[in-house]
């Protein structure tokens, strides 16, 4: 049988933390033994959250809390200045650090990775934890060696302010490293209906869709003499982050080394 | 057993004529039983064509032609200026025109009318064949009424010229006929790239996807709390037509006026 | 500015009813006045329900709750023996009930034709309050007068137990209506796998998708020579259903029969 | 500039070889030398396909036409047992083979790798040239390593007779061979149709459409708690082989073994 992992959450409050809790304690292997949050230092997590089925004890101190709880991982849930900080010192304690926060330094991913380097400390950074996103990202770019012409398609519900949307914005750049730039459609395309013909990403085109009632979604289709091939993702609510999350925990107790992006623990 | 319908076929060298040929060859109550041509007077069809089954003459005079084989129909695939001259005259004989031309002027669809429905003989003027294309627009007129945002994607291959296709603006044009106008998409919202979400007809958003393979398909999608609703129309090639080519030979036997538009005939 | 419709909802605490309370205090026409509910009488809905923002009356005798509080509806979300009970009551009182229970006998909804048409009381039964799915039933059937051909593919998450929904069969009762039946296909056609052509319905085919991910969702495909149409309905959770139930509600008050089937009220 | 490839066409009057004539017109580094056919044994191309371009000599006799044209690939698009003839004889001479019968024995299989490997002369069998179509198995086998519960649609015209089809077939044959064998669906899961529940492959679901109109279609659809990832392929017509078999034709130049299968010279 598999040894327990041995988990402290950092975020417990957050929509994400709330998902993590109930993810660890479906899963066997997994064990939460403390949560970090910035606040109520010393209570009970079932004092934060109520319907929690095992209970365990909140500190401020991630020094302390690693200290007192020898923890395997520190799952870090929260927004990115203190994480940096719980990661760092995460490290040093000898706690596998898997980090979700979006908004790091180049400065700080560079400390993490030569503090988890020095010390053979696994260290999973991922600001994506969609499986199914970031395989869509990957597959689309190996299409692209294959197919000249590609369009994004992404279509979200109607409350999100940016058009496109940084999985589409992305998914471009990571196609556009295997493609050779050029305008793609009928060097005399006209558009009768100005912004028909969507945004220009390097010559390809990128279409933002939001009507209520989606979620989030995102096509990409290549097109080719003869044929079309077409990726899609559809992401109905925020549980689908938690597989990759889980397989980052999976992951990060058996590497010795910083990774940046859930692309690079997936095979 | 049902009378068998004589028709008279205008432009039988186009596509569209070609496909009509073997449309009406295929249907046992259809005979084909001359063609009128611009050029070919007194050749046989099978010297223009020489695939054909059945043979029959050519002329080049529309009046000649009525008065020697009597059909019941005249099936007018040639361009605006001659369909008109061949409908009118027609109509005069008691042959009934069903007409594809696209550029018929007001005054000419007048004139067409008044003659018709004078004479009690049916006349159907068809700028677009296609049955599910139709359809789509028809009910998507209908849904706009029960959903307030709606978004319309067509896709065609890139060797197309004009974006968007001339049934996407006729879609948009048609919701607009039972939707109030308003501005869709979140007040706030923002272009991070330039023409990401489309381009806007009252409101609605419009987006043309063009790439080779692709042949000719449009996508009406609406949205509401918790749910979407689309309508899809694939068309794959000319002979998708041959269907509404048919149904309106079928129809303008057993009708006494003048009817515009195909949607008009469906039920 | 329109009258205040003032409502009685039965069957608060279920998960419609909660929606429902929702709704409610979204619609400005509309007002709370009481709930009627299985035990609880004399409480508050507040005790019940504690986020709802409008506190109103609760009620275990339908009687006494109309008298008291003279509603103009009844929305009636609960089981199918309380609601038969609850809605003669209502009609009795003049008080218009909109009826989401599915499981009324042919008995039941015709003593309630009776007594709403008698006293010209509007009253709307309406076992499926999904516009979308409506829509996509009604559409399908005018398409299939046009398309010889039609497969209808459910997908839905995959703790469901039967198979296909109760939304395909109803589909597929109602295209066969308007369809002569006959066996799509290859005459010759052989499963080479069993099972993989789905099921047959007056020969037609079904299939169901069932996939963890998955909400619910369905698809009926039309083909003809060189082009398909398509009807897609997308359901990604049960809010989706306040549109139909608002829409009855703004129904009901306006006219004096009895109507079964929100397909009846929607234009 | 590259050197130019002389390429030797077996079966120009087949369906496939007409499209590669066009295809070897079409690109510039590319000339047709000769071609083999079962007859005509000294005509000229445009004896037998009036409206090629640029003409050569017809051979009946492999090893004389290798001899006199000294063609750098033979393309072989005949039927099997010439197939292994022709190229046998061309790895003999120096001339690198791409085949794309489907046919082939083990046994002749066994030879051509040996006599290729041995004499260092590139090899290539591709039983199918469609690229979109192997991407598809290609990246559904990658992804079922993450996806635990998967089901392939395919839909095809309904002049088809076996379902379901060959590459659906193969998909889960590959999915196969990295996904740990499951019965998916609910556990109490019932038919209330038969059938509509698909076929059954190690527990996997197939559904076969079967549509007029339709082309040659398939989607391998992914589920996960909270999102699904789906891969399509549509196929509109057999251009869309050609890239396949001119990637292969590029390819084969520059290697000195045995491959079987176009999924192994796509990076």
């Amino acid at each position: 049988m598999d040894k327990v992992v041995k988990i402290v959450l950092a975020g417990p409050r957050g929509k994400m933390g709330r998902e993590a809790i109930q993810m660890i304690e479906k899963t066997d292997q997994f064990q939460l033994v403390a949560v970090i949050d910035r606040i109520n230092n010393g209570r009970k997590l079932s004092d934060l959250i109520p319907e929690v089925k095992t209970d365990c004890q909140v500190y401020t101190d991630a020094n302390e809390c690693y200290k007192e709880t020898e923890p395997d991982c520190l799952l870090e849930l929260s927004v990115a200045e203190a994480a940096y900080e719980h990661a760092i010192a995460a490290i040093r304690y000898g706690v596998r650090p898997v980090i979700g926060a979006t908004g790091l330094s180049h400065g700080q991913l560079t400390d993490l990775e030569r503090e988890a380097n020095s010390r053979n400390i696994g260290c999973i950074v991922a600001p994506n934890f969609a499986i199914g996103a970031i395989l869509m990202m990957k597959f689309a770019q190996l299409a692209a060696k294959h197919f000249s012409d590609v369009e994004i398609i992404e279509l979200h519900h109607d409350e999100k302010r940016d058009a496109p949307s940084g999985t589409a914005l992305k998914t471009a750049e990571m196609i556009q490293t295997v493609r050779q730039e050029r305008r793609q459609g009928h060097p005399e395309e006209k558009e009768k209906l100005h912004g028909v013909r969507g945004g220009d990403y390097s010559g390809m085109k990128i279409h933002s869709v939001r009507l209520p009632g989606l979620v989030a979604h995102q096509q990409v289709m290549f097109g080719s003499v003869g044929e079309t091939f077409t990726i899609r993702h559809d992401s109905y609510n925020r549980t689908s982050f938690m597989a990759g999350v889980k397989k980052s925990l999976e992951t990060v107790i058996h590497i010795d080394t910083f990774v940046y992006g859930l692309e690079n623990i997936l095979e």
